[in-house]
């Protein structure tokens, strides 16, 4: 039970970018987005990414190396479609 | 060293949400914003604070639940901001 949890949580917390990602590319608009939520989040699962490495942790490596590529591919929508700079 | 770098990592995923949210505070606008992405979310960590306390894990309740917080804040601004339905 536990694992299905934890499983359904990462599943969760790992694709959310999509749909984020999938919108801005469509309407090429992110005005209102914080690029620096999509900083801060990048600079973190970035982080996590290391430390499974440093733990030798599996999950832990591929849950966050997945969202580290989808926060960059959204940071880089954000920095293409910006109107105004940082 | 682990310690430090999960900690920090742990910091940054947290408080993600909170320049976006301050973001939508102030310009009352979230158009671009997808809340697909914040309902995913919002599941996602509601699910990492149950496995926390599965595990009596205190770290991944403490920072999922101030997450599961955080989301669910942005979730009732998009809710009050935007101008479109879902």
């Amino acid at each position: 039970m536990e694992e299905i949890i934890g499983t359904l949580a990462g599943i969760f917390t790992t694709i959310a970018a999509v749909p984020q990602i999938l919108k801005a590319w469509k309407t090429k608009k992110v005005d209102d987005v914080s690029p620096k939520m999509f900083l801060v989040l990048t600079i973190g699962v970035s982080l996590w990414t290391v430390y499974g490495f440093m733990k030798q942790d599996s999950p832990i490596i591929i849950t966050n190396g997945i969202s580290t590529l989808l926060n960059i591919t959204m940071l880089v929508l954000i920095l293409n479609y910006r109107k105004k700079k940082f």
